[in-house]
This record gives C-alpha cells, structure tokens and sequence, in this order.
C-alpha cells in the first residue's frame, strides 16, 4: 500500500477520532473513542498516539507513504506556535504544545487547526462544498463552530481566529455567553442550545405544558413519546419533531433557531457572498426540518436588491468532516 | 511630466469626483462637481469625459503616462461585464455598460470598482489601513458602504457582492431597509439614518421637546442652536453635538448608532478577524465622538475569550478614499 494517505485527527471534548484517511478522501480505517480530558493532556496524548500506531499497523501503511497528521481541535489556538490557548471543553487545557508533543511521538509532521475550519475544508475538497470557492460552513453541535475557505484556503485573519461564526451577535444583549459577549449566535442555534431553551421554558410551566418531559430517577428529562417514556436524553432532534408535530414550545425554539440561523446567513452572504453555506455537525442530523426552517426564513430575511443569496445546504461528510479535513490539511485530496 | 499616473473617478449620486493620482497616492490634480443624474446616463458620461480631459489638458500629463481609468460607483455591479446592475442613487440607471461607455470615449484602459470597496483599496494602499490584512473598512454616508482586503486583494465573493456589511442584519425583523431586508445596519448608522431618526422623533412630540429644531419656509428642517436658528440642515454631526452636549434624543440616537457599529465590528471581528476597521464616509467626519462611542461599545460588546478586539480608527483619506482608490485599481501604489 504505497499511494499516500494521512492521519486525520478531530479531539473533540467528548469524542476523539482518528482515521487514516486516502488521497479520494475517504476514510481506510478509523478509530472512535471517549476523549475523557479529564485525565490530563498526557494521558490524552498517549491516547492519540496509541491510537494512531493502532490504526497504521492495523491497515498495514507503510510509514513512508504517510504524508503526515492532521490534527483539530476546538479553538482559539496559536496556529504559529501549535498550541491550545484555551479549549472550552477541554478544561484545564490552557497553552499546551500540542504540535509539538504529537510531532516528538510520532515522528510525523503534524498540523493544527481548528475543528470548525477543519471541517470547512473537508467539505470543500471533498464533500458537499466541492468547487464552491468562496466556501461558509457552520456546525452546529455543542457550539456553533464555522470555517471559511477562500481561493482555496481556510481564511485565518490576523490573530488566527477568523469564522468564529458561532460568536456573530444576533440578538443585541441577547442571552448570555460564556465566552463573555450576550446573543451569540450558538445561545439560540446550536444543538445543546436547542435542548437547554426547551428544558428551561419547560421548568418554568406546567410539567404536563406545551411539551411532556418526564424525569428518571436521577433526574434526568427524557421527552414522553405518545404516552411512553422516552429512553432517550432530550436532543435537538426531538425538538424539532416535536416542531413539525406542532408542540408549541418545540415550535418556538427550533422556528426561533432557524430564524436566528437565516439572520446568520444572511450575514454571511453580505461578508463573503459565496455561493453555498454547508450545514453541519450533530444538529445537521435532523436534516429536512433544518433546511425548510432555514430554506423558509432566509427567503423572509434576505434582500430583494440582488440575486445572491446562498444556497443551504447540508454537510454530506457529517461527523466526519473534521476528520476528513484534518488529513486534507497535511495531503492535497484530489 | 512621465511618471505614471491614473485617473481615478468616484461616481455617486451627489458628487462626482475626478482625480489625476500620483504613485505615491497623492492628487495631482482634482475636479468635483454635481452629478446630476436625473440628467440620464449620457449626459453623465459627458461629464465624465470633458471632465478628464480638462484634468489632463490642466496638469499637463502626457497621455502616455496614465496607466488607465479606475471608476467606483455604488453597486450591485457586474464586474466581468462592466456595468451598473442597478444604483439606488442613480436613477433609471439599470444594467448601464458603464466601463465599455467611458472606455471608447477615453481610449484608456477602465476598472470599475463598488465605491465601498474602492475607499477600503484606497485606505489599504495610501490610508489609515496600510499594512493591515485584512483590512475592513465602513463607510459611513448615505447609507453604509463597506470593503474588505484580503491577501491584498479586494474580497469579491462569489457574486461580486461580498463586503456589503451596510446590509448586514443587527435588528432581527427592525427598521425596513429599500433593500427589502429589515433590521439593516445602514438604517442605525448611517448619517442619514441619524438624522432622519432624529428628525422622525421629533416630529412625534413636542417641537420644542428634547432637541430644538425649527423650519424654514421652504419646511426643511434645522437645529436651533442657543437661540439662533442655524443656517444648515441637521447633520449628523449635529446628532453627534447635541449627543455630547446631553440632548436626550440625540444621545439616544447617537448612542444606538455606535452601539450597533460596535456590534457590527464584533461580528465583523468574528468573521475577518482583521488587526484594524477604518471608519470612513461623510459621518467619520464627525470624529472623537464616533471613535469614543464605538470603542465604548465595542469593549462592553466584544467577547473576553481571545484578544483579537480589531482596533477602530477613521479614515485617513476622508471623501478621497474612493477617489484614490479608484486609481490604485490600474496603478500599484508605493
């Protein structure tokens, strides 16, 4: 097996994913596991390297034809230095040289970036933003992660921390974020902000109100589904069921989402005028009711002057884009 | 006189500018005049041309050394074919072929720029912008223009209407916008929309109420200032004076517009991350109190994750930016 391939590496709070990934950009072999940060940056290394080895000697690669390692991670990072300034949910993860620790174990060349630019360009070189140059993808999971590609490349600004989309205000003091601002876009638009607005309207009526949620005995709020209890955690999926079953409270949240995601698009059609926006990240996997909501109210929000609004459209790598776009940073896929 | 030149025309609905521009980005020599444009396209475009001619008759520049014509006008534009889709301060003019018109009548080479983007070439070639990139420049007038230099390059996007951050949504379903969108950043910050906010205002209460305003004759509107009835109409400087001086309605309007240019830095900020913004257009004129408003809400607006808060400045061109841009479009300037 001599054609090139890379390692492509997405270390999420939860989820650590590694795969070796080919030149057609698809996935050879891959490795999903519990992040659990916890533990510490070491432990969390000697994770991804185990891994990595695991992965190489399992698909039986020669080393020689690995072009080298993609790494991403949720930001800010110094992309000069190779280090996490400060990872939201990787607590306690403050400046670490992780480029430089993976790059001594490895014996590979090793890139960095972050998750959300990562997966623009995997989209981009390989999945549904294929020859859409510029290129604005936003995904929608814990947060509201983005990248953006321009004549080719991921678009980094002066302090490396462009398309933090996620942060655009949509709502001036608006709820507020711990990232220190009020009525980011990802208070109402991200998957985990979907779930927490129905659970926090909900606390605040009648259990039995606009939508049935019941508790376990730990706690825990699971959706009641025709009378049954629901052995499922609430997730923005059953929201935007319960949206399109016409539940009130489901249709306020997720309509209030699609509004805010559109005003977003908006936005980035007067910034970057591309032709597509991709859609991605967990919250992606509701599908048809993300792209009607979204589809319905950039239709309602955007101007009249000029033929340019973007298409919406979602991710056809899903929760691999990251991955995908990680070995792309390291490998040119054709 | 063999130095190359260029001729740089800024087109508005007003004014019309016409400029020789040096290498160094200095005006050699300068005509402005009404532009007229109820007057109809060809009479326009004569006025351009006798315009020209009279600058290089006057300076005494050999023919030979004008490197071409860089003409800006406000969009949208079709800049592969060279015309004016559509100008809301241009009349009747629709789908112009403005660039072809001017270039059998000058027999010189002509670029045609949206004068947003102009004024941000101009300030990142001769300006307040040189070194930044990117740079995102606001042009704060009429309504609210805007350009963005990335790689040293104007952004064009996908539909060459990138950078049209005037339009970019801070009041989800707010002010109506003629674009057809609502909530438009130019109908907080423009200097008009300050001055017509003002003016809405007080017409809706007591004429004597919380900003002094009388009418001439003729009903058009104007500050009283200590007693004496002003000799101009409101200006949004006067907005900017009487916010500084206490006036309650101008300070309320004052402040929304600084407030809402600062939430539009925060996503500008978010989306670019761009070192600088330069604030330019007939309001920046109005100076200290702008720059101190929108630092003021730029730092309660932007977040504490990452310090990459742009810096805010005004233009070091004024009215010029587009002129002398316009001219860098066919000229590299030092």
């Amino acid at each position: 097996m001599n054609r090139p391939v890379a390692i492509g590496i997405d270390l999420g709070g939860t989820n650590l994913r590694t795969a070796i990934v080919d030149l057609d950009g698809l996935i050879v072999a891959r490795s999903d596991q519990p992040t659990l940060a916890d533990r510490g940056f070491e432990a969390v290394i000697a994770d991804i390297v185990a891994s990595v080895d695991a992965l190489i000697g399992g698909a039986s690669v020669d080393r020689g034809s690995i072009a080298g390692v993609g790494l991403c991670t949720p930001g800010p990072l110094d992309l000069r230095e190779g280090r996490i300034i400060h990872a939201a949910n990787l607590p306690g993860w403050t400046n670490v040289p992780i480029r430089n620790a993976l790059k001594e174990r490895l014996h590979l060349p090793v890139a960095l970036e972050n998750d959300g630019n990562a997966a623009a360009l995997g989209e981009y070189r390989a999945g549904a933003g294929r020859g859409n140059d510029p290129l604005v993808m936003l995904t929608l999971g814990t947060g509201v992660g983005a990248g953006v590609i321009l004549n080719g490349r991921i678009l980094h600004g002066h302090f490396d921390n462009a398309a933090e989309l996620g942060h655009m205000i949509v709502v001036v003091n608006g709820l507020p974020c711990p990232c220190g601002q009020r009525g980011c876009l990802e208070r109402y638009a991200s998957a985990d902000a979907v779930v927490r607005r129905v659970l926090d309207a909900d606390q605040n009526r009648d259990r039995h109100g606009a939508v049935n949620l019941s508790r376990d005995r730990e706690g825990a709020v699971y959706p009641s589904r025709e009378g049954e209890r629901a052995d499922v955690p609430l997730r923005a999926e059953d929201v935007a069921q319960g949206a399109v079953a016409g539940d009130p409270l489901c249709r306020r949240v997720w309509d209030e989402a699609c509004l805010y995601l559109a005003v977003a698009c908006v936005n980035i059609q007067h910034a970057f005028n591309p032709a597509k926006i991709v859609l991605g990240g967990g919250m992606s996997l509701v599908g048809k009711p993300l792209l009607d909501g979204v589809r319905k109210f950039l239709r309602a929000q955007a101007w009249s002057l000029h033929d340019d609004v973007p298409a919406i459209e979602l991710s056809s790598l899903g929760a691999d884009a990251g991955l995908i776009g990680s070995a792309a940073l390291v490998l040119d896929l054709r």
